[in-house]
């Protein structure tokens, strides 16, 4: 029988799966809720049963899964924010469900792997996907591989410091942290600080603002948003240019809410990247993510079919 | 006949030879003249001519070659600064005159992968080389593997940006570059312009003064010898938080001139350092380098027994 594999990308509130074959062409897929009550216990059993009840537990060769958390090469995480989990043996307990090899890895980077794979990315080796939502997270891929570091911390580009005059907190507890000001949370409230500067304070609290209105009014030629999309694109352009130095990567694939507003996000970003850049990497890539909510779910089949 | 394998480090004044067992001690070392005259025609003759000489022809069952200059997976250079090269097939070249196979990397990247093999890096898997030199140069090693990079920039970390209000330029054309604070160069140019501002310019070209001098009276308690150690200590730590976040190494090792003054290179990064880090990166280790001018051999033999 032909080899299929299982990409499972396990978030806060759904559970997605999706059914590969060798080749890697996408199957199948289909997601379940996530049951994070009661530490989580149930969201093991859950995908056991849901990959048995579809029928596709003797049609597996393995099976690669993202989770959000850090987590170590044997599968292991050690806690997670989302699910309720404190340790746990991610890979071994599906193993021991499901009787084929399992391994784990840390959801945002799974789902650069998968953007490199089949997406945005699709032909180059060595990329950085920047996801631009809430925070600012990443994934880098070098040779094709995921970069977890020592830590689990590869990739967590949204804590360089990129202005050490910072006066407000990052989550994280530093301050001037690029998510501070790429970030979709960070643009709405370079957007507040502006409007306060101009308008009072009482009229920064009351505005309805998203990071996808203030998009919008820049693409319309308002200058105040276009003065925080000229930050935005600064302190974003010059921390990947500080990033490609490091790992010199063929090409950058931005992700998430923020990059929905489009073109104008790898405009934006380029002009600065391109002014600050060292010569050798000037001339990478700027794409766009394509595979949207699937990217987890094919960097996770990924992770097995490398094996 | 148990295996051997050389490790050659091409540099532009000689060319240093390694003679390393399978278990990779090395057994031999000795060095010859790089000779640059002619576009550098004589040097891969000439090595070949040198292994030849010493019987080692025949003992050898693979090459490792570091070249300062950025080099191709397949051993190919566009050309060095140094060595009088143009576009040159080195690892081809050599397999031919030496009927061996033959990897060859960039020196700086080779030299890092010596440290984490036998160095200053031993035991760890993920670390980062930071050569203090007349430049600053970087090696990033991820999983026991060098990050080359899509251009051969990878590690190239004295050209992260770590000042835009610098008004000096660098000598690859941006300004507020890493290497303009944190090299020799870059610490007598500190020192230099403080004087100037303090006892005018006619002091500040004419005092006589190395990094060493300034490490020396930073140790003997100089106020302004202090300052600028400060800004050395900030600009160099803070960088390395922010690769941090990129790679999330265990260890940073600290080569090169500057390097030499000691354990109060490492308490000057290391305060700016932990106090910027992202949490999870903080305890990254901070160490010396041990193998001064052999990192080169160690780290190209350790290429081809990796292979």
């Amino acid at each position: 029988m032909e080899k299929h594999y299982l990409g499972i990308d396990v978030g806060g509130t759904t559970v997605k799966f999706g059914l590969f074959d060798a080749e890697g062409q996408l199957k199948e897929k289909w997601d379940i809720p996530t049951r994070v009550e009661d530490e989580g216990k149930n969201i093991i059993p859950d995908i056991i049963a849901s990959v048995k009840e579809k029928g596709f537990a003797d049609k597996i060769s393995g099976i690669g899964t993202g989770i959000p958390a850090p987590v170590s090469k044997d599968g292991v995480v050690q806690g997670t924010a989302n699910l309720g989990w404190g340790y746990k043996e991610v890979s071994r307990e599906l193993e021991e469900g499901l009787g084929v090899p399992v391994k784990a890895g840390n959801d945002a980077n799974v789902a650069a792997l998968g953007e490199m794979w089949k997406g945005g990315g699709k032909g180059y080796h060595n990329g950085i996907c920047v996801t631009l939502g809430t925070g600012v997270g990443g994934g880098i891929i070098v040779e094709g591989g995921i970069v977890n570091g020592a830590n689990g911390a590869g990739g967590e580009i949204g804590h360089i410091l990129v202005n050490d005059q910072e006066t407000d907190s990052c989550g994280c507890g530093k301050k001037g942290c690029l998510e501070q000001y790429a970030s979709a949370t960070g643009i709405v409230r370079m957007a507040r600080q502006m409007i306060g500067e101009t308008y009072g304070s009482e009229k920064a609290k009351s505005e309805e603002l998203t990071a996808k209105i203030i998009f919008d009014r820049m693409k319309q030629g308002d200058a105040m948003a276009q003065k925080i999309g000229g930050q935005f694109g600064y302190y974003l352009g010059t921390a990947l240019a500080n990033v490609a130095v490091v790992v010199d990567p063929e090409v950058f694939i931005f992700g998430g809410g923020v990059s929905k507003a489009g073109e104008i996000v790898l405009e934006l970003v380029q002009k600065y990247y391109r002014d600050t850049a060292f010569f050798a990497c000037k001339n990478a890539s700027f794409v766009l993510a394509e595979l949207g909510n699937d990217a987890g779910i094919y960097g996770a089949a990924k992770l097995m079919l490398d094996k």
